[in-house]
């Protein structure tokens, strides 16, 4: 693979766009528009997940996250608008995550590389999420097809919920944490794959503001996906640590943050836009350098 | 719910048939009977999995597992061929577990919960495979939905591919592995979420005979799903170490074991048949106790 890396695209994305921004597509049906509520389940799912791939592009954000769960939810029929999805936003030129968190061994890891990353998978995205396990043989199926094309693998390093202290700050013998002790692996992860190291991102809480610099320190080339800022109460400061040197190499996908307004709003399609652009500027703000 | 736990009605299965068999449904295209290569990909992934859940019908096994990553791999068509080969092994009064390794945090988890776990499940499964990474509120609402009907939830504890090591095998301060402290943590994964005991099951791999014996005694009410016996190069020893105490409580999904005859044989039908007679008498000399 001559091209760029997954890192390189997503510094050129941000570059262009003059912001971290990615749109959370979470089509839970409890948040959607109220006046969508007469459309059938996985038409509701296509409608508001097509004006939210739109609002992406009129709002400016660089891409778009779609949470597989929402779909799967839907069986084969909401499969099908998780692909439409991922291809509309594809087909705007915005760079699309698809958030499955797969994790599997070697020969099962290889057919959901398959379902996700390259020019003939069916929810073809420009990156994956993988959690980490299972180990090295479960994630270099993912990142041998995500060099390919210059897709990435974003690791589930450390999440922002409550429930992800008890396992991934578990201390090991040597005082790191789990979830450090994970972050120190993915270097030999890169190698043993033998992929570019701009193919593989990690994903880390944007609440995790103590755990922040010590994370970008251990990983200074990959992308961060950052979570958490917003509705789950993500601090600036979390995200400031998670920059590169460069101040890039991050992603935010905000899902509830914008889509909150959404859901009793007159006209929903703009409330979505108006999301994008506020989120925007409170990124701004919470990040000024980047 | 008043109805049996998940692990009685394993129980129940195992007496009825007389052996832990389940048979893996793994549709790798370069696996599949070499008759059936002029087929569509999904049309082949159907025939191969409806002729295995007829041949562990016929043969005499417990239930099914069926990996959702092949699957997937084929698309939103390949996840309709998924449906249907469980709805076919649950039509036949076969056990039947959707092996999907999902997670993700509780919003999520539960339109996941909402895809495998009910009667209104588009996927339905008696039983689904879940990874512990992202802590109990990643689990609870899969053991929630599930006790509502007498599912069960799989929560990967030790994996028996070599790079599981690397996780799961870190020792933590107190001298115990990770995957130690993951089995330990689980008794309170089943109090937060106010479910039966019997809900919660876990996957160990067939290989790990030694630290089978500890997992069996810190988790002595659980099922366990061990895969690794046969093709994997499972020991009899581990397998009897994972027997509860009144014998049962284990079910072993055997994948290319049964099929790897299948694919160049005259009669790939009867073959898989055989795969199931075969596995099933060497499950017999390998725990003649069960």
């Amino acid at each position: 693979m001559a091209g760029p890396t997954f890192a390189e695209r997503v510094r050129q994305a941000v570059r262009g766009s003059g912001t971290p921004l990615i749109v959370g597509i979470d089509p839970a049906p409890e948040e959607l528009p109220a006046q969508t509520a007469s459309l059938a389940p996985a038409d509701r799912a296509r409608v508001y997940g097509l004006a939210a791939v739109e609002a992406a592009r009129t709002g400016g954000a660089t891409g778009v996250k779609v949470q597989a769960a929402f779909f799967e939810a839907l069986g084969p029929e909401g499969l099908n608008v998780f692909a439409e999805v991922l291809r509309a936003a594809r087909g705007m030129g915005l760079l699309t995550i698809a958030d499955v968190k797969r994790s599997d061994v070697g020969h099962t890891a290889k057919a959901y590389a398959r379902a996700y990353l390259g020019p003939e998978a069916p929810f073809r995205a420009d990156a994956v999420t993988v959690t980490p396990y299972v180990g090295s043989d479960g994630v270099r199926p993912f990142l041998e097809a995500a060099a390919r094309d210059g897709s990435g693998v974003l690791i589930l390093v450390r999440t922002s919920n409550v429930g992800g202290n008890e396992v991934q700050q578990l201390i090991a013998d040597d005082g790191a944490r789990v979830f450090e002790r994970v972050a120190a692996l993915l270097p030999s992860w890169i190698r043993i794959a033998g992929v570019p190291p701009g193919t593989l991102g990690v994903v880390i809480g944007a609440t995790q503001s103590a755990d922040a610099a010590r994370l970008r320190a251990a990983l200074p080339d990959s992308v961060i996906l950052a979570p958490g800022f917003g509705a789950q109460g993500g601090e600036a400061v979390a995200l400031q640590a998670l920059l590169d040197d460069r101040g890039g190499g991050l992603l935010v996908p905000v899902s509830r943050g914008i889509s909150q307004a959404c859901r009793d709003a007159r006209d929903w399609r703009q409330a979505l836009v108006e999301g994008v652009t506020e989120t925007k500027r409170q990124l701004r703000v919470a990040l000024p350098s980047s």
